[in-house]
Parts: C-alpha cells; sequence; structure tokens
C-alpha cells in the first residue's frame, strides 16, 4: 500500500452520546495517530448544548490539526427513523464546522471501510480493530468502539485518497 | 392573549435546501416581526458547505438579535428514513449554534402551533398565514412559506412562554 506524501484526515463516528475521533497523518509512506478518543456528552444536557458542545470540540480539532479532509462513516438505518434523525443532528454539526472552514467531507459505507482496511467488506469487528492498530503501530487495538471505527474510516480515506472513491458526503 | 412582556424568540423551519427564519419580539403587550426570510443553498454546492452556510447565518442572527429561545417546528418523518436524515442534520446546526451561546431551545409539533395561531390544531395552512399575518401586523401573509411557519412557531413559543407547554429539543 503506498499513501500519499503527506495527508492530514479526520475520520469521525459522529452520535450525539458519544461522537468517535481520529485524526490519521500520512508523511513519508507510513501512518501514525495525531489523536483520537471520544467526546462524550451528558444525557442530562438539554440537546442544543450536547450539539453545541460537539461542535466546539469538532472545530477545535480542525483548527488544531488543519486536516486535509474529514471522513466519515456512514451508516445504514433501516427503518429506524427515529436513530437516523438523532445521528443526523450530530452528523449535521460535523460537516457544519468543516463546511464553515471549507474542508471537504467524504463519506464511506462500513462495508467499504472493512474492505479498504482487512482487504473484506465481512471482516468482524475485532479483525478491524487489530488491522487499525497494525497500520498504525499501536501496541493494542485502540478503545473505544466508537474511536477505533473514526481511526477506521480515517484510514479508508488516506487508502482511497488518491483513487478518490469516497463519496460526498 | 397577552404576552411575556419583553422576549425576542428566533423561530426555525429547518432543510438543508431552504431553512426558514423569523424573528418575533413582543413588547408591550403586542407582537412585531423583527426579521425574517429563507437561507437556501445552492444544490451544487457539498452538503458540508451548505450545512456550514446554515450554521454561519444562523449565528449570526443570533448574534445580532439576541434571542432569548429558539423555536422549531418538529415534522413527523412516518417512515422517510432519508428525510429524517437530512432535516436531522440541518436541525443539527441549528441546535448547535444555538446551545455554543446557551440559548435553549423549544420544539413544537404542527398541530401545537396551528392550535396556538388558529385556535384549532386542523387549520388549514392559508388560515395560520393569515392569522400570522393579523398577528404581526403585516398587510399580507409572508412569503415564502417556510419564513411563515418560522414566524408561527416563533408565535407559538409566545403564546406558550408563559407557560413552557414547549418540549426541549
Amino acid at each position: 500500500m503506498s499513501y500519499p506524501e503527506t495527508l492530514t484526515v479526520l475520520g469521525v463516528d459522529p452520535g450525539t452520546a458519544s461522537t468517535g475521533y481520529g485524526v490519521v497523518a500520512s508523511r513519508g509512506g507510513g501512518l501514525s495517530v495525531v489523536s483520537g478518543g471520544v467526546i462524550r456528552t451528558a444525557p442530562e444536557e438539554p440537546l442544543e448544548r450536547r450539539l453545541g458542545g460537539i461542535f466546539a470540540i469538532v472545530a477545535d480539532l480542525l483548527d488544531r490539526h488543519e486536516p486535509q479532509a474529514v471522513a466519515i462513516e456512514d451508516i445504514f438505518f433501516g427503518r429506524n427513523v427515529r436513530t437516523a434523525f438523532a445521528v443526523g443532528q450530530a452528523r449535521g454539526v460535523v460537516l457544519g464546522a468543516a463546511g464553515l472552514r471549507q474542508i471537504p467531507c467524504f463519506t464511506y459505507t462500513p462495508q467499504a471501510i472493512k474492505l479498504s482496511v482487512c482487504g473484506s467488506g465481512q471482516a468482524p469487528k475485532d479483525q478491524v480493530q487489530r488491522m487499525v492498530a497494525s497500520l498504525l503501530g499501536l501496541r493494542q487495538p485502540p478503545e473505544p468502539d466508537h474511536a477505533a471505527d473514526a481511526l477506521a474510516v480515517a484510514i479508508c480515506h488516506l487508502h482511497n485518497a488518491a483513487a478518490r472513491l469516497g463519496a460526498p458526503a
């Protein structure tokens, strides 16, 4: 696998309660983690404060690390309208924060991410996490899940950056 | 109907393509329009730019008019997951902009808005628009629809402000 010379990507797994993020940089042919973690919001807080908090932290990540792209996992909601609406709200503030800074956003399906990271669109979750750790030179799989998912979608975008296979958000 | 002495409310009807807004103030027992219109975004623009644009304009309205509350119409999506996701994204940036400024948000169902403005939860759209015009002292019903809907939800919140009947966002 050859990576773009220098490219920094913010991967995001958006959700109102917990938004995973991972900043991954490709430099000199390898990948490394710049920052990663989870933005947690308190369920007893009003929704607007929770979304404002997610916006503020994503905006800070964008200003601090200046990624050239944001990569977001696209979830399939089935018929769950309520979940789609809730995730949509969290995704909206992430996209809005990026759009204000003119940073392009790309989305990838879970299958595309698994295929890109593991070579199989059906790879189980623990295999994806081990491969993420291996590709990023981490001693153990990243935790929690949301942070690992965010790192995975960032890696997926770096893998696809040359071919530009990501769909626009 | 007696209104709160002085209260300014931003009503919003969120959508990616077109977000209606209306700033309504109650002063001295009457209502007046401070600002109203529609934020339109170009369909050829990337989604993140469109959402960033909505965020920027809502943020500007909040900073300029300093409303004490934001009121949003709550839509029933039925089984339309795609629409729920899209509207959720636009709603997210509106809520996020308010939450960052610690301005509380309230939502009202279409039935609650019609009941509050017209006295009947089943009032037809043109009747709502005529009542909005009458309550705000406008010569003719506000246009376009999204702006009228935003003014209606702002009026609904002002009617309910004393009783605090609005649901948290």
